[in-house]
């Protein structure tokens, strides 16, 4: 499922590079929602998130963080989004897992949401939380 | 600067548990956009995600994908967002870190978002993203 961050990886395709480490790429989206629009992406080849090994997934908060980091001190920004989509349904374009880094402009250029919240039943709520919690506990971990 | 999320910590205020371990908890948001609405929050306590320590982040990424895969499996969804929000100009609600899970459903709720993309001059992006590499570079590390 090699997709266009793999050849990026490969060093086929440059890159404006911000941060590589042993598990984790990130460069500026060619493409961006607001000045100093970042993608931090995992060298594991997978389509979603949840697909990840424990070590990709762990690299990749960490890099995530590290790069949020630089944008707010070099940008001076006081507001960002971080967005992670997966399945086109989700607005997903490249198969492979990717984290935005977006900053919020004074102007308002960055991510837009929508944010229409329901309610949480009560009962119906502990039943699905005590079924989440199950399936995380049982792994399948590292 | 304890939050809500501070007393669900501490178990002053109850949740519907998804995970807890020695750095982070998982809960369902009792404002859902979504059935399966779960935030992942660091025990450390800060305001935005730059802030964290090494520990913390990849804690969190480490969390964000395992309580993604309990989602994927016990709702059987095929799309899904993650979210983080820094500041209230990037919609910001509760001051302490905290990640959205928020799976699309076939219905279309589930988190919608604006994307209206710029384009990147390459010359503007080789300088922004060299000086984001040297602040990634220099720290402040673990």
């Amino acid at each position: 499922m090699a997709t266009i961050f793999t050849k990026i990886i490969d060093r086929q395709i440059p890159c404006h590079l911000v941060l590589e480490d042993e598990h984790t790429i990130a460069f500026l989206d060619i493409g961006p929602l607001s000045e100093g629009h970042v993608l931090v992406v995992p060298k594991e080849e997978r389509e979603f998130l949840h697909q990840l090994s424990d070590t990709s997934a762990a690299a990749l908060g960490l890099a995530v963080a590290r790069v949020s980091r630089a944008v707010v001190e070099e940008l001076g920004c006081t507001a960002y989004n971080v967005l992670q989509n997966n399945g086109s349904a989700a607005h997903q374009a490249v198969p492979h897992v990717h984290f935005h880094v977006i900053p919020m402009q004074a102007d308002g250029r960055g991510l837009g949401v929508r944010w229409d919240t329901g309610t949480l039943d009560h009962a119906a709520g502990a039943a699905l939380a005590a079924r989440l919690k199950a399936r995380v506990s049982r792994g399948p971990g590292a």
